[in-house]
């Protein structure tokens, strides 16, 4: 049996939400997410964020939620701005278009796009004179880590949500991965900086240890109205919306959430030095949990005998770039034989 | 604390999905439902329903479920005929026509539309001069059970599939509760007879014993193609799908499903004679796991103390009809305990 | 050859029109209804509403401007009240579904809803435990005059007016055959009270003496906001706009819009007076320029031989309804022969 | 007053339309294009097109008919593949995306796309991994001529045709400036080509001399059901069709539509050489009625004195493309005057 590499999903869930779910199983509440369970894991992230005044919501998904947070917000005639390798806008079979709505698509440098670029759309789109003709950029989108792992700095965010309240317009920040993001070496940005920065993003559950899950949270008032019916209309109201609760309650219980993330990160490290030792290069150079490595067909050939990677992009006759992730679940040892593949290559 | 009664899924899931979550937890399996689960999962199901051609889906919750099946199925003039109580077109936040599809409502007779109706339906467009101009009739919807917990006869289930052939309409059936019909013992239809005549339909987990999850057939070769693009496009493709395999495929061994639900209806039953024996009306006389008297605003208030039910509708100024849901997690005492308070009214 | 009765829709348009246009044939403008004759029929409308910050806008077609004004107006979650019978709701092969949004349907009196029954839907969605799983009502659509040719008194224009303001919805009129209305011998509403009640309406041309087009006026600021752009992107922003503006120009100068409708009602009203002298009653007693007597088939066949009619529902084995139409085009000879015809019955 | 050369809708229509409509003007029809009219007009167009067996549908204008053609042909999660200078995916405010499919923008060079780009786009979905999380490519659209007035050679067309049915994906030609392209010195496709080559297309009226309109032709048998549902669903289908049907029979009857193209095409040409005798550079090498010449700031001052161009794009400090169009309007004079200031500078 081969080492699965290829994504942060592969198993089910910390055990303590397991225990959990288990502990819980026959006490009798309210469903659609009007628990106290519920209740209570709103409380812990409005703290964790230090925004008191936020609206919390739990969503099943990551496409779901994009779509729902996206199609909430804009008006018919509005689009959304994103980096062209942006999830919205690659992997998601068209789901915010599905809802009626343009993907406003950047040239992306590693998963980012800058401040610049954003105010260069918003500014564009108010001069040119065919603007009632063209879509109208509505809601700026970013995700945080990128598809590629990598991260806005602190002043690129704030350059960013700087010129989206220049202009009027709502940054929704993609956390599907947040917590490899905020636990990052190489991160200088925090929960609440983000929650300061951003109007709208999501705090990722499925990709951070949860059975599933995604808790999003606004800020912005002018997003909070009618939210839940939003959430009905888009497939994402758990009936059993106490095992959201149940879950991101014990995510932000005894730092959970946090040290699962800094586990992964760690174990991605060790991961990249050992390429880096090799002298492989990586296509991206991602300070989280996803590692981008440029292989030889040879030198992928002897690594997936043992261990499965994601194949990401053939660069040319003889290279790809391929993915290898960690999670909460992958094991030291995991990593050991990874590593000692990886050093006999 | 009160018992509560008001739904079928004011818990979390039958124990023997939480032990086989837990047991199969560090398994490592690709995501999206193509694990070994899954396949397994679907092969109990076409074997439960005697369609070794159908194809097997598994989706998060309902009103994502109805979306999905009915979008992927429509072309953009065409909508779907339901009975005007049809979950659909009350309790979904317009979910179908978020996708750009007009609910055409029936008038409903205790939840049920008829043969005749959807005949006149499909005759009338036909014939309108102004046809063109109209939404076409393009799929028929109805619940088994119905939202009032109502069943189609076998006969009456036939009549209407035959109706939808001859018009080259598919027939998609609501099973959210689908084990509460089968097992009910005023049901003449199967699992296999469903699969028969319906063209597409589910098998809900959510409530019938599943922490969640829906599972759709799929037996008409038209609407096979591509339909795992929507449930992605839908937001409902986990992105652990094996949860969703694991979880059927411990529903469909050893019967538990069936059992389950079995359990439910006869405990619903009591409850049922007990009403039934103190002289209290039905507002729809259900054979299923849902019960729906019609109380005094007194005798509702008495029961509220201890138990809670889910507010229906009211009828006059001193009636009401409240439901009271039994499940795979009701227990024996508890039906006990509001056996005895109604008898005491 | 037949003289036909069955719309308003059979000619091309008032001679005085098609001169115009003629006229300004070889004018050069810029496009999209940002020329002169655009700006000078707003000026003209906005003086005969007595509105004079109302916004108006030039459409092509019925069907499109209602699309073009819900979606506008409401948020995904929302949806539009109407008459079961209205327009939006039957006949415009669900439009405003293709948007996303659900239309509420309300039963209808001879094509008409009350204020009550607006009341009770809006307070009854606010009161229902289960609103945020419902369509919320988001607009109010009704029809001047209706489907049926009847008209709302001032009084109940007024309160349903009331209502909506009451909870913050905005009300829709549809005025494609607004004139008729206006100028019905028994109509008590003027256009300022139009533009004074609802928050947007349309004056219709297409079915009052223009080639087309629709003049759309906004007095809620609310509803101001972009809407060209969903013109736009609804298809309805003509790319020789100036022919809406001139057209419209025409209509409103020397009164000519209003005229033409008075003339049509004039010559409904002795179609009527004939089939009412003949004992022959009448589906719904409209005052403008849609007849809806009952024929019987006999009847029917014989008045067929000269006239066309445009068949309505039929009510009996041997009754029908059918319309008899007038417009701005009809003569009052082809009106003397059917009233010979109806006479001779 | 400045002679206006910003676009090819400056002006009403050609003087024969005008003609015919007053000439047609009392005669009664029944609406929607059902009338004698259109089914001529039809007859014309399928005659021109060597395609008896093609369905003929009248729209309004361009955006409502490339958002009817792509969203009747497209599943939900079907995209259409253009190239990115593409006006659906420009200059429609997202009226596709709008019907909930996404445009796939490909780079454009001069407005075109190649064959091999769009085989690469289908086999690059076929072969992706990750393809039911990528909206799936379903209808490939380019416009002849393109934005930037360029034409597709025969084999240019033949061979991007030969790539869609390859993979069964339809080809869809947008035409509203169809005829200045076929006029064209430098076009060797002909009218039967495209309808052969193509499986639906549009032939310009708007753009080329009429008051509006858009003729659909629908080649391809998979695409013809139903397609007037959907014409009335997204508000193209006019209540007076004969005035399409009119436009179109005048613009087929004694070679008017290609004498009006040509006319155009011809004092483009004078234009064109005009620039290039001065020795300026153009954008792009538009061989229709479209121009696109580099000008300095200096030089685009002087020429708007007496002339209105459209500003196309800045290129830099200094420079700037404009466009300048003719159409069936312009005048000998005008040119002569244009081609003297031209050479003034």
């Amino acid at each position: 049996m081969r080492i699965q590499f290829q994504c942060d999903y592969n198993e089910g869930a910390h055990p303590r939400i397991l225990q959990r779910l288990t502990e819980t199983n026959y006490v009798q509440t309210p469903g659609y997410g009007e628990d106290e369970f519920c209740a209570h894991a709103r409380d812990l992230i409005r703290s964790a964020c230090h925004a008191p005044k936020a609206d919390v919501h739990f969503l099943v998904g990551g496409t779901q939620t994009n779509a729902t947070v996206i199609a909430s917000a804009l008006r018919p005639h509005q689009g959304v701005v994103c980096a062209a390798t942006g999830h919205i806008n690659v992997h998601e079979t068209g789901a915010v278009e599905h809802t009626g709505h343009k993907v406003l698509a950047l040239p992306a440098s590693n998963g980012k796009i800058t401040a610049g670029q954003v105010s260069d759309v918003l500014q564009g789109h108010h001069d040119d004179v065919n603007f009632e003709h063209m879509v109208q950029p509505g809601m700026v989108y970013i995700s945080f880590p990128t598809e590629y792992g990598t991260l806005y700095s602190l002043s690129e965010l704030t350059a960013i949500s700087d010129v989206c309240r220049k202009w009027g317009v709502p940054l929704f920040v993609d956390g599907a991965r947040l917590g490899y993001g905020l636990m990052s070496s190489r991160c200088d940005v925090t929960l609440p900086d983000l929650a300061r920065l951003a109007d709208v993003f999501y705090i990722g559950g499925t990709k951070q240890g949860a059975l599933f899950g995604e808790a999003v949270v606004i800020t912005a008032d002018a997003l909070k109205k009618d939210f839940r019916y939003n959430i009905k209309q888009n497939g994402g109201m758990l009936a059993k919306g106490r095992l959201l609760g149940i879950q991101f309650e014990t995510l932000f219980t005894d730092n959970l959430y946090f040290e699962m993330a800094a586990h992964a990160d760690r174990l991605a490290e060790r991961i990249h030095e050992a390429f880096a030792a090799k002298g492989i290069p990586f296509h991206v150079d991602s300070p989280t949990n996803q590692q981008f490595p440029i292989l030889t067909d040879a030198q992928r050939e002897v690594l997936d005998r043992d261990f499965v990677s994601d194949f990401w992009v053939r660069l040319d006759d003889n290279h790809c770039c391929v993915r290898y992730c960690t999670s909460w679940a992958t094991r030291e040892e995991a990593v050991d034989l990874l590593v000692a593949a990886i050093n006999a290559l």
